[in-house]
């Protein structure tokens, strides 16, 4: 061969070697997905930004983006910095429901300081045949619990006779305690609403860390109200699903208030004025 | 071109394409490491099997085999299935120290049924001048804690003047409380012994889920002694190595005794008599 063909062939090899690498590392990742095990052991599990004993002892400076929340689910509750809204997430697409009752779609370089997340995957479905009000809603999903001892996420949609809202004002340092701040709360009553009912039931052994027993936000269909729920009717016919979520994971603020407020003490009473 | 001239070009630039792609998908792994962050937060973690209060009450069967603990940690504490034996993990390896008195490289498919373990990273190191007893060096350790609501790994390596350790017999259905397996658990003197202590130091916003303060197993550098540490004296110009873990993810058994054992108790008076 002479010169200009050898060259001819080394520049198609070379091309070519480059088109092939390129091609090859674009198509990886699908190729190679998630590690075994990985995804499903991420979907299965309830994820939580600080812990409850903080944020009623007035913790309210958010030390996690929505962003980083929304890489850890699509579906759940919590608030925003400085406690600026109640926080719910339904379908990915995360909320603050503000005191002035609005809803606020969540900008992503915000922070909470408090929030629970997972991936919403229904396990177990609760038929409710008559209309009840959330204490009794409460007793019947409880019933078909699996466990008390492990971790659930719920969620209810339908159109609700009534649904009684809070939310509560940003603070200012000094924070007061969060059962000070709920006694000036702002209260929602929407009646004949369609929306979403999301939230997490926590057993007994996360006392301190999360709220054991329910704890329940909702959003309007239509995105223009919701809160933390005080009370709830829901009609007769209506379907609660629970995703079952047996490992949980914390991540703790490492600065801020978070590292020298006592935790060491039984705040359930607080807890019950606050919820 | 002629035709053959032609093939000549596309076999040599099918034949590179392959060669890139191949070369690409075989360098992928190395040029991706992993995801922003995930190793990070993984190395940060406190990774834990069960509660402690489920263990109190004589949940014993194991959940979780030490394959699959290795993957969260190299480092760490816990216990064998059905209580057969103290676990310990260092620089690694995984060890169960029986009532024997001996030590037993794991079996990677058996399982525990309560364990904690990290990716051991010194973050904090607390020098020791005097000889100190388990209560002193719990004190020393404690002033230098940047805080006392987060999760911290220990380890301190040397030649101990007296290490007091117990190990406890395998248990059999029904399973007695562990405070009463402890009653009669057997105790192990070692004096001027080589080796490591290995475990942590947990908040007290834990408390039911794993031992609030320190919770020590040992083993000799010559893998021959060890088990759960009752007493320590650590020489004078010790080092205690701390990793601060502000991540916790807990693993819940989603089968067995677990899911019917009333964790709603407060076991403090029965961890106090089994540490």
């Amino acid at each position: 061969m002479s010169d200009s063909t050898v060259l001819r062939y080394a520049l198609v090899a070379v091309a070519f070697f480059c088109i092939g690498a390129l091609v090859a590392l674009a198509a990886a990742p699908l190729l190679a997905g998630s590690p075994p095990g990985e995804e499903d052991t991420c979907r299965e599990t309830l994820y939580q930004v600080s812990t409850i004993d903080a944020l009623l002892q007035g913790v309210y400076d958010g030390s996690m983006t929505f962003d980083e929340l929304a890489e850890h689910g699509d579906f759940g509750i919590g608030c925003g910095d400085r406690l600026d809204g109640e926080l719910i997430g339904v379908d990915g697409d995360w909320y603050l429901i503000r005191v002035d009752g609005r809803v606020y779609p969540v900008d992503g370089d915000a922070t909470t300081p408090f929030a629970a997340a997972t991936f919403f995957d229904t396990d177990i479905t609760v038929a409710v045949e008559e209309p009840m009000n959330l204490t009794a809603l409460q007793s019947r999903v409880e019933s078909e619990l699996p466990s008390e001892n492990l971790f659930y996420a719920l969620r209810v949609d339908g159109t609700f006779p009534r649904v009684v809202t809070r939310s509560v004002p940003a603070q200012e340092k000094p924070y007061p305690r969060l059962v000070d701040v709920t006694a000036n709360q702002t209260v929602f009553t929407l009646e004949n609403v369609t929306g979403t009912a999301v939230g997490f039931w926590t057993p007994e052994l996360a006392e301190g860390v999360n709220v054991p027993g329910y704890h329940l936000h909702f959003i309007t269909a239509d995105r223009t109200a919701g809160g933390h729920v005080l009370d709830i009717v829901v009609p007769a016919d209506s379907i609660v699903q629970v995703d079952t979520t047996a490992n949980f994971t914390m991540v703790l603020p490492t600065s801020g208030d978070f590292l020298t407020v006592d935790l060491s003490g039984d705040l359930s009473q607080d807890l019950e004025a606050v919820e």
